[in-house]
């Protein structure tokens, strides 16, 4: 009889997914479980703390299709819940192992350390009910191995956070090889092939009777994984595709007919106008949340809508259950088939009319996005942190790259995000041979709140740009309250000591950047392009600057919040 | 009629509670109600993360009774779980505020930042029950008042977290002040008074009939507040007085019959025998966590002793419905006004035998501990971290001082803790003009989760003096599981840097000690006892070397473990 421990027989599941990389913080009632993650030949990527661990696996999840990270009962596994609320909104599917005590303390009841000293060992697993679509802790050998692919099978099959307990004597306990001769069940099942062909010829018909269609790619569709197939479609129906800012680097703007990126008030004005009136919207993995919609003030109605979701279609408002992923491959398919297409439509407005600004005295943020547009290339990963960052990264013109992975977390906008999320989508990018350079774009405010993954950022050799936005303090919130108030004031720290600090014997350099000169002959430097080390751009900007967008936004979530 | 919007309501109570600063991280959900704490008053003091804040709030408690702390609605609050967990093992009453999104954008269920996307705002609120003895998200203008005090009364009753959610369109909401014509219940209600006599009378029976009575001082007695009590039977009785782990530092060391530090296996032989030898043990305040019983190797029998709690006191076996508060109000007016008092008894060994240590080659951790105890001074604060500073500190004498604080999360045991609890200590401790000199102990693993709260340290100007345990790594885990594993290994830091990114503008030193001889000069060195600027002060020790008691205990927590 095979024979396997039931942390080996987690760790083969984790490998099986693809995952390489393990993140987390050690804890005594996990050290048992970290030995089999090696003896595995998997790699355990310790953080400085459970949050960055969290986070880290987040954007390893985003490059990689899954991720992984381990935390201890209690303390390290609460830090992290704000690591999962964001996989849970945003759907990165990240599976949280946490090390137990003992069956035998808790079914003692004894008073362990990281309990809250009640004899309950329960609460925790009960709180984390709301942040996954699937848990299990095993307290018993004979179930374990079911448990964990019930478990996993439901990470995949949702593309959402799952929580595994492993009490620490459970862990080393032996169970058979066999469940592992099944594997984990990848692919969603396939659409009632009826359903899928006629929904499919109805948007077909759509598409030819209409006047004006047009492709909006929303975070959905990446998030679920259906861009090969958007892309395909683009390339098919050469018809004005957007982006929304949760899609934002997302898709490749490079496919001959991108209209710019949508966002209710925050698009410009030709954006705007273009994707309001047009009378047919693909919106494929739409996600209406404010910060993606110009706090809610995109408007695209259901009667011109085709929303294309992971377990659903919705045609001019009537509900099919249909994957999205399917209907697309029928639909490119039967298009690649069909004599006729739908009137190809060109881009008569140029997405980006920022480009054209001319350089400021001061260095501004509209300046500084256009700017950083040109600086992209082939092969870039950049991770913008929520605030201006985000907002501001929409105006970078990707329309001449390709291949870029960028993203922000738009929708649950948790600030500290990036430069955890940037860590871990860079050791994936490493691993997988697919980054060139690994950016991060954040702003000093949100950068205080987890600085200590730089320390790994550094040993990883992972030679990060980071370009940080250095205006005085939490800028996006002046903008919607207290534009002078000192709580949105924050300590100044010296930046050009962070790699000092966290990574002496790295290689690293440091720029101050003021004015917009400075800026443009950095970006042209031929070895600061190379990016051979770790390289800290700190960028000074007034605090009360913002990207264009960022202003409109902050003013309509002002006035919602007031209503 | 005089009114008072919601917002300032909440915040008169919190000054009500003496809590003149608030902790916290500024959210757009949640700015409206920082300007209303400005208003009142209350300073506002920021941290860079929220899990700093929980533990700023947890460790100003600590000193002044009462805390509170603000956050944002999901990631901010989420990132503060840890630190709730915290309070609640351990018996902090802190009121965490959350700033939640408009009741508008919750009735319509729309997907605001910083939700799950799913049109549910009840899950938070739900999943922090465990955390709290009680808590309110205020959706009703007419109730808000109610609400207030019905979770600040309990959060004074049970001496634990609660949790109070404003949403941003209630905080300026106007209301009645009548309410606050009624304050807090700060007084728990009286015993009824036959009982407590009959009680009371019981034990003093007992320590005129048991032969060598002792007096045992837990963290319960310090965390809810009967140090004073505590004192005064001990100068009353003069027999031979303990305390445990979680309650060294708590109460004074010198009052004359001080017998040492008893966790079970972790103390010296002669604590040991005496202590489980006595024919009556006063166990005041008792809390039997695997960290503060020496891995549950405190072994006291229910029949010798009487065991005192907040809300009962247990005789021999039979517990009664008296609060210990009361219960040793009358045992020492009584023992006063007696004629016959028990026996005194005299400690006839050494309680810190460690004292007597030559300096040795190298640095240890147990020369350590005892050369600190005699670098301590009445009015220092001493917050120690879990792991080798919580466990080494109770071998540093206080025998020869007074009015110390000192203590450690010891039954929580989250790392990372101290720094920002230190943090909250200390500016309570400068608020109160009751601290001399703010000192931090910790270790370089535990440092790293929350080293940003230096930043903190640093602004408000606290002069703090931080031992900082350099020994690669996580040592206590190294001791429990992993002695060579490179997960007990973490990334090296120049920790000559840290103020200087932190806080490149304030005074500050660094010493780097590798021998004994250098850390007796230190601590000699009168500049370094003064203290008139921040001090860092790394001890370079050896990844294997760990404080007696933690080796002993560490023995015992694998075997526990794998039991």
């Amino acid at each position: 009889m095979a024979e396997i421990k039931i942390g080996s027989y987690l760790v083969e599941r984790i490998k099986e997914l693809g995952i390489e990389t393990i993140f987390g913080v050690p804890g005594d009632y996990e050290l048992v479980l970290l030995d089999m993650v090696q003896e595995a030949g998997t790699k355990w990527a310790g953080n400085p703390n459970e949050l960055i661990a969290s986070y880290a696996a987040d954007g390893y999840a985003r490059v990689n299709g899954y991720g992984a990270f381990v935390t201890t009962f209690g303390p390290g596994e609460l830090s992290a819940y704000c690591g999962m609320g964001g996989q849970y909104a945003e759907y990165v599917p990240v599976v949280h192992i946490v090390g137990y005590p003992s069956t035998k303390a808790m079914k003692e009841r004894a008073i362990m350390h990281h309990s809250l000293g009640n004899g309950n060992f329960k609460m925790y697993h009960e709180m984390v009910q709301a942040l996954t679509v699937a848990s299990t802790v095993l307290d018993d050998p004979s179930t374990a191995p079911s448990e964990i692919d019930r478990v996993l099978n439901a990470m995949v099959y949702f593309n959402r956070p799952v929580y595994i307990g492993v009490p620490v004597d459970i862990g080393p306990k032996i169970v058979h090889t066999r469940n592992l001769e099944t594997k984990l069940q990848k692919a969603i099942p396939p659409n009632p092939p009826e359903l899928e062909k006629s929904v499919t010829d109805k948007i077909i018909d759509l598409l030819l009777s209409r006047k004006d269609p047009i492709i909006l790619v929303d975070g959905g569709a990446v998030r679920n994984g259906v861009i090969q197939e958007c892309s395909e479609l683009i390339k098919l129906l050469q018809i004005p595709y957007f982006v929304t800012p949760m899609c934002k680097g997302g898709i490749s703007e490079a496919l001959g007919s991108f209209g710019g990126v949508y966002a209710g008030v925050s698009s410009t004005d030709d954006v705007r106008s273009y994707v309001e009136k047009s009378d047919l919207v693909l919106f494929i993995g739409s996600y209406k949340s404010d910060f993606n919609t110009g706090e809610f003030t995109a408007k695209i109605s259901p009667s011109v809508t085709v929303d294309f979701q992971r377990f659903t279609v919705n045609l001019l408002g009537a509900e099919y259950k249909l994957n999205m992923k399917y209907v697309l491959h029928r639909l490119n398919s039967t298009l690649k088939s069909s004599k006729k297409l739908p009137v190809k439509s060109k881009v008569e407005w140029d997405p980006y009319p920022l480009d054209q600004l001319k350089a400021p005295e001061k260095l501004t943020q509209d300046f500084l996005w256009a700017t950083l547009g040109r600086y992209f290339r082939s092969g870039d990963y950049i991770i913008a942190e929520t605030g201006t960052s985000a907002y501001g990264i929409v105006a970078s013109n990707l329309m001449n790259v390709d291949n870029v992975h960028m993203y922000s977390q738009t929708v649950y906008g948790s600030i500290g995000f990036a430069t955890g999320a940037a860590l871990g989508s860079f050791v994936a990018g490493k691993e997988k041979n697919t980054m060139k350079r690994g950016i991060l774009v954040t702003g000093e405010g949100s950068l205080q709140l987890t600085v200590q993954a730089f320390s790994d950022l550094l040993r990883h050799g992972l030679n990060t740009t980071m370009f940080l936005l250095n205006n005085e303090g939490y800028t996006s919130e002046r903008l919607i309250h207290g534009s002078e108030a000192t709580y949105n004031k924050i300590p100044t720290w010296d930046y050009s000591k962070i790699c000092e600090l966290f990574g002496p014997s790295f290689q690293k350099k440091y720029y101050r950047i003021e004015k917009p000169e400075q800026l443009l002959k950095l970006l042209k430097d031929t070895e600061f392009n190379a990016a051979h080390c770790t390289q800290v751009v700190e960028l000074i900007l007034d605090k009360h600057d913002a990207p264009m967008s960022v202003k409109r936004s902050a003013k309509a979530v002002e006035e919602f919040n007031k209503e």
